[in-house]
């Protein structure tokens, strides 16, 4: 395996891309088999999976991670020499921490669909030369399992210590055990799902409304330099209440005020800490992440099914995997912690060597981001073991 | 006390009042005293409560109960020779039910600012002639409180056998006993709360926000017959979700998929039947009530907080109450079980008699109107004792 191939693949592609950031020097680019065929039945042409490396193969390479990312992250999950600005996941993805650079070589994929590099409903549709837009087809998770497979062919690489996905990367993950069994030897599911609760699809729904709704959205042909932020905005708010917990808001806030909040009459101007604390997530998010990318991969998780594959028990028990860490937080209201351990549990059935972790951290679904102590622990235990 | 004090007071205001749905039979108006003094310490003109009546005074005058409703509901909260129509809490108040209408003289009260017959920012402002909108004043829960004694003076009444309030109506009813010591000798807060949480704060905040980025709500100025629906809908959609439980969409709607769905690719329409409810309940909703108001309301209830009034203890020990009955709902996302359990120990430190039920339900927040069984029974128990 050459160094070289670390490089984009498609150099054309690249430029065309990204439309929301300029890439970093750490961001690579990997085609994918040209056509790539998707789920729904539709095929991809010159089509590329952005991708950021950790650490080096060794002699065996028998020391990869894959590791997919939640919902709306880009593949730069740690900082490294060649893109020092923080990851999302820094603490634990880097030499000596949870995820240890110095013993993995660790690859982290922008998920097919996404917007930070990888082909999606915000890149150049090759047969139009405009932005995909909705004429992106249909996405299944599969479809992003199966792309972060291919970047690994691209890179020569045919066997994984494990693969790892926390939130939609994890339903990912169990993907791609389902669809190629025999890679991985370790799967790391970390607040995810084998399919979405009612409740979450509900409350995924609702967000993906409220970008619809949206006048600017106009049906997905929005300029791209005038998204439809009044919804994205509002779809964050919601996103921000289901991703934390009502513990965590009770002691960080309570019923504190904004402190000398103009007294507008019937304005209807956020008047709580926590209202401002929406708006400045909002105002963070609205124009970091591209609208239409923001639905198709919304609706992708609420239809994934891993028993669309089979039995979920049999599917592990032809997977090939011999050991699996899947981890839980009681807080969690859109990953319910009820799911997890069933996962777990089904898990076990499939013959899997299965340690299931059940952490108490009080920031629901984001605590695997901003609460990494427990995570650390955890992970570090199960791939030092 | 004359029967002819139910009659409406002001036939006049009676009939600009209601913007919504004809005035039924059974609604009956009591004039507030003019001027209405407002806790902003603005002044109403002119105001009305309407408010419905089961049962009969008896002799003494002691077996009266005020019922205060939840944030959308009418006065109707129970059928009747006048109003046959099945009222918001029809398996609960009656003859022979939890509150026997054959023993208790009920009044329910819509509240001061919501638009079923009483006066709020639907009704026509004496001074303009034109409907209040957001020139109504500031409303606070104590307000409708307030509203809701003075629509006992209004009949004579001057001494309580019990209030009772639900959801919004807990508060409003909590608000009553530290503004009115020594009228109620009983207190019933089910699924209340004396003062809102960030959680419910941040999606009551969200909803109202999806009313107000409608370019149909103009600022307040919406034609009656041309209600923001957009923003309402998707308002009530988002509340619906919090008003129910994930345990409770789990078993009724899991996965299921709607069905005969026409596959439209990429229009990012309802695909699982919880999507289908959740647009069904938005539909049901959409008109029936007036978007000004809900946003009054909304904001009142964030705002509210017990202990403006002095520590709750002891507001609770200067009440005059001799027993209270505190009911919560462990699947309850938006009045959460720990407020109603706090709540009954500051009844108890307060030196009132006072009964907590901790139900099990699965229907989250709107338990005490759609699985009524076990609410019929621990109220039942309590008037009974």
């Amino acid at each position: 395996m050459s160094s070289a191939r670390w490089e984009p693949a498609d150099a054309a592609a690249a430029k065309t891309a990204n439309t929301i950031q300029p890439p970093k020097n750490a961001r690579h680019y990997a085609a994918l088999p040209d056509p790539f065929p998707m789920q729904c039945g539709k095929m991809l042409h010159g089509a590329q999976i952005a991708y950021e490396t950790w650490g080096e193969p060794n002699l065996a390479v028998d020391n990869v991670i894959l590791l997919y990312t939640g919902l709306s992250p880009s593949a730069h999950a740690a900082s490294s020499v060649e893109d020092s600005a923080p990851g999302w996941w820094e603490k634990i993805v880097g030499p000596g921490l949870a995820i240890d650079t110095t013993r993995w070589f660790v690859i982290c994929v922008n998920a097919l669909g996404s917007c930070f590099g990888s082909t999606g409903p915000a890149t150049v549709n090759p047969e139009t030369s405009e932005l995909y837009r909705l004429e992106f087809p249909e996405l299944a998770l599969e479809d992003i399992a199966r792309a972060g497979y291919e970047t690994l062919r691209f890179l020569g690489i045919t066997q994984l210590a494990a693969v790892i996905g926390p939130s939609l990367g994890g339903s990912v993950s169990l993907a791609f055990v389902a669809l190629f069994p025999g890679v991985a030897r370790q799967l790391l599911v970390i607040s995810g799902t084998a399919a979405a609760s009612p409740v979450a699809i509900a409350l995924r729904s609702v967000q993906r409304e409220s970008i619809l709704l949206d006048p600017q959205w106009q049906h997905g042909n929005y300029p791209i330099d005038q998204p439809p932020i009044t919804g994205i905005r509002l779809a964050r708010k919601l996103g921000t209440i289901t991703y934390r917990s009502s513990v965590e808001w009770e002691e960080r806030f309570g019923r504190t005020r904004i402190p000398n909040q103009p007294s507008t009459t019937n304005d209807f101007a956020p008047e709580f800490e926590i209202e401002g604390y929406l708006e400045a997530q909002a105002e963070k998010f609205a124009r970091a992440f591209d609208a239409n990318c923001n639905l198709y991969l919304s609706r992708a998780l609420d239809r994934f099914d891993l028993s669309d594959h089979g039995a979920n028990t049999e599917i592990f028990a032809r997977s090939g995997l011999e050991r699996a860490l899947v981890i839980g937080v009681e807080s969690d209201m859109l990953f319910q912690i009820a799911e997890q351990e069933s996962l777990a549990a089904e898990l076990s059935s499939g013959g899997i060597d299965t340690t299931f972790a059940r952490l108490d951290c009080r920031e629901g679904h984001d605590s695997f981001l901003v609460n990494t102590d427990a995570f650390e622990t955890v992970i570090s235990s199960f791939l030092n073991a």
